[in-house]
C-alpha cells in the first residue's frame, strides 16, 4: 500500500474534521495520518493478580474532538494483535521498538473510523489505547524496567481483563472524560468492552460488542491453552526472559496458526492459498510442505512473529483464559453481573460464520441481558469471511452502529 | 484394569472358539489373552515416495480361524494411536519397546471383536496389523537398522497410505488369503480400509468404514500441520534422530493436545475434567493453569508421549496430509476411483458429533460411491462421544456390521 502526502483540503475523501492536517493518499482515497500519545500513570499500577508495576505508560490515539461537556467520547477496544492505531496511516511509533512492521501502518479499523463512518467522526471523539502488557508502546514485557533498563520479561505480572480496563479508565480521567457515550470492541476487545461496562456500568451509555461473548467457552479454552503450550514449550522462551537471545519465533508461529484458522473461514483461507507452494526454509526437517494451504498457514504465522511480542501474545491468552466477569464482580450468576447496568444499551453482532467466537455465544449474552432487563438488540451479518468480518465489511455493521450511537432506541 | 488367569472354561464369557486358552477375568468378564505375531518380508520393500527400507517386519495379531477355503478372513486397520493388538488382552510385546505401556494392555477394539460381537470370532477370522512405520512391533523409525544396529530415526523414509496397505496385503499372501470377505477400520484405519479396497479391489468384497473420510477436508489439514510444526519446532527432535537423547515430548504433547480435542466432544470433555486442577510439574514457567480442562488435556498429553514415538506420530500424519486416493490410481475423478469396486459392498458409519471426520465426509463417500455404480448403505450413529464413539459404543454399530457381515443386501 502506497500513499503520499497531500494537503487534506486537496481530498474531498480526507478525514476532515479530524484535527489532523496532512494526509496520505494513494490517488482512489485519502486517509489521515495520525500519532500515537502517551500517557504516563500518576503512581505505580499493582495488577490484580499481584504484582506492582512501577511506571505505567498507556499509548493512544484519538480521532475527531472532544465536546465541551465531554459527552460525545467513545472507548474502542482492539483485538488481539491489534494495537492504539485504529484509523488512519502511522508510519512509525517508535516506542514500539521492532513490532511496528509496515504491516501495522494502516489503522485496524480504519474503514470504520471517520467522518460519516461506523464511529464518525464529525460527531464523536473516539479513543483506542493499546493493552496494559502490549508490544505497541504501552508498558508491557518488552519494555525497560525503570529499575535497571532491562526489559521485564518474566518479571511483568499476570495481567486480567480488569487491569486493562482500570488502566484506559485512567486515560479517560487524565482526558477529562467521566462518563462515555458508549464503548465498543470485537473480538478479545469485545470481552474487554463487557469488562468496562460491567467494572465501570456508570461511566458507559452504550455497549457495542461485535464478534465476542460473555464467558469462555471449552473450545475456545482448549484453543488458548494449545497457544499457551505452543509459546512455552519454545526452547528459546525462557521463562519470558528472551530478549538478549533468540526469540520464541516458532513457538509463537505455531499459536499464531492455531488462532488464524478460527479468524478466517476455511473458504477464504483455500482461496487466498491457491498461489504457488512454497517450502519453508527453515522449521521442518522430516516434512515437505504438500499443499498451498500449508505455506499460506507458515507464511502467515512467520510474518506474525516479526510484529508481535511473545510475551504479549502469552498475557493476552492468559487474560482471555481469566475472563470472568461473575467473578470478577463476586457475582452468583452472570444475570446478577449485568443488573447494574440497565441504564446502559446494547448493540451486539453476530457473524455466521464466526468459528471463534460461535452465534451461540452472542445468542448467549443477548439472553442474560434480557434476563437481567437491560435494552439490548442483536443482529447476526451473513459473511463468507468468518470471524474476521468484523475488519473487512463495514457495510455489514455500520448501519446498526451508526442507527445506536445517533438515536436513542 | 485388574484381570487375572482363569481357565477359559470356567467363564461363560471368554472368547471361547479363539483358539487361545487362557484368559483373564476380571470378575464381571473375560478377556482372552493374545500374543503378537511377527511376519518378516522375503525382500526389501521400496516405499512409494522412494526410499527403501532393508527388511520389513509386520507384528499382527489374529482372532478366530482361518476356514478352509480361507473365505472369511476380515482385516481391521487400527486408528492412529493403535496397534495390532485390535482384541483381548497383551500384557507384553517386547518388539514395542518402552512404548508398550499398561494402557496398551486391553485391545483398543475388545468390545468389537469376539464370539457373537460385531466382528464374530465364531465366524470370522480376523487379522489386525500395525501399520508400517509403526512403533508396536512393525518396522518404523524406532527399529533398529540392520547395517549398524542403531535406530533408523531420519533414515526411515515417507510412508504413504499405499504402502501401510501394500505390506499388509503381502502378510495376505503369507496367511494364504486371496480375497477378504470383509476390510473395515475407524478414522485413519478408514482412509486405509478405502486404500486397500480401491487399491486392491478384487481382494475385497465387504468394506466398512467408520468415522472417516474420501479426501482431505482443509480443517483437517490445517490440524495435523499444527501437529507436524509442533513436532518439528520441538528442539529434541533433531529430524528424527532423537533416541540417543531427550525425546521430543513437548512436541508430541502439543501434537496430541491438539488432536484430542477432535475425538471426544466437549461435553465429555468437561465432564471427565471435573476432578482437580493440577498443576503441571514442569512445561509452564509463566502460565498457571486455571481450569480443569487444562490439567485434563495436559495429563492426557503426557500420558500419551509414553507410549507413542513422535517419529511414528510424524509419519502418519505425513501420510494423512497426503492420503489422495485419486492420485494415488492416477483417475481423473474419486467417482472413477470406485467405478472399479462395483463387485464391493460398503457400510458406512457416520457419528453425528464427530469434529475429527465430520459428518459431511462420509455423506460425500456415500455420494461418490452411488455415482460410481456400488452398492453402499449408510447410517448415522447418534452419540455425546464424538468421534471416539467408534471405540466406546459397540451398541451403536454392531447390529449394521453383522448385518453386512453374514447377509448379502
Amino acid at each position: 500500500m502506497k500513499f503520499k502526502f497531500v494537503q487534506a483540503a486537496s481530498c474531498k475523501k480526507a478525514g476532515a474534521g479530524s484535527g489532523l492536517r496532512l494526509e496520505f493518499c494513494n490517488g482512489t482515497g485519502c486517509r489521515m495520518r495520525t500519532q500515537s500519545k502517551f500517557f504516563t500513570l500518576a503512581e505505580p499500577f499493582t495488577c490484580r493478580a499481584g504484582g506492582t508495576i512501577p511506571e505505567v505508560t498507556v499509548a493512544y490515539e484519538t480521532y475527531g474532538t472532544l465536546n465541551e461537556d465531554a459527552s460525545n467520547a467513545i472507548l474502542v477496544f482492539h483485538a488481539l494483535s491489534g494495537s492504539q492505531h485504529a484509523a488512519g496511516i502511522c508510519e512509525s511509533v517508535p516506542e514500539a521498538g521492532p513490532f511496528w512492521t509496515e504491516e501495522c501502518v494502516p489503522g485496524w479499523w480504519e474503514e470504520f473510523i471517520g467522518p460519516g463512518r461506523a464511529l464518525n467522526t464529525d460527531k464523536f471523539f473516539i479513543i483506542c489505547a493499546n493493552y496494559l502488557g502490549g508490544c505497541y508502546g504501552t508498558t508491557g514485557p518488552s519494555s525497560l524496567h525503570p529499575d535497571d533498563g532491562t526489559p521485564y520479561g518474566s518479571r511483568f505480572p499476570f495481567v486480567k481483563m480488569e487491569d486493562v480496563v482500570r488502566t484506559q479508565a485512567l486515560l479517560l480521567d487524565h482526558l477529562g472524560i467521566e462518563t462515555l457515550h458508549a464503548v465498543t470492541g470485537p473480538s478479545v476487545g469485545g470481552m474487554l468492552c463487557l469488562t468496562f461496562a460491567t467494572l465501570f456500568p456508570e461511566r458507559v451509555n452504550v455497549v457495542l460488542p461485535l464478534g465476542t461473548g460473555a464467558r469462555l467457552t471449552s473450545l475456545t479454552r482448549l484453543h488458548n491453552f494449545e497457544q499457551i503450550t505452543a509459546i512455552e514449550s519454545d526452547q528459546n522462551f525462557k521463562g519470558g526472559d528472551y530478549y538478549d537471545g533468540s526469540r520464541p519465533d516458532s513457538g509463537l508461529m505455531l499459536a499464531r496458526m492455531i488462532a488464524h484458522k478460527t479468524y478466517v473461514s476455511l473458504e477464504t483461507m483455500e482461496s487466498r492459498a491457491r498461489g504457488e507452494l512454497v517450502q519453508p526454509r527453515e522449521g521442518y526437517s522430516f516434512y515437505k510442505l504438500g499443499h498451498q494451504i500449508e505455506s499460506y498457514m507458515f507464511h502467515h504465522g512467520q510474518k506474525f512473529v516479526n510484529r508481535f511480542d511473545a510475551n504479549t501474545y502469552l498475557r493476552i491468552m492468559a487474560m482471555w483464559q481469566r475472563f470472568n466477569l461473575r467473578r470478577m464482580l463476586g457475582a452468583q450468576h452472570l444475570t446478577e453481573v449485568f443488573e447494574r447496568c440497565r441504564h446502559q444499551r446494547y448493540m451486539i453482532f453476530t457473524i455466521d460464520t464466526d468459528v471463534c467466537f460461535y452465534p451461540g455465544e452472542q445468542a448467549e449474552l443477548e439472553a442474560i441481558l434480557k434476563e437481567a432487563g437491560v435494552r439490548c438488540l442483536r443482529i447476526t451479518v451473513h459473511s463468507e469471511k468468518g470471524h474476521d468480518s468484523f475488519l473487512l465489511e463495514p457495510d455489514l455493521f455500520t448501519p446498526h452502529i451508526r442507527y445506536t450511537l445517533e438515536s436513542d432506541w
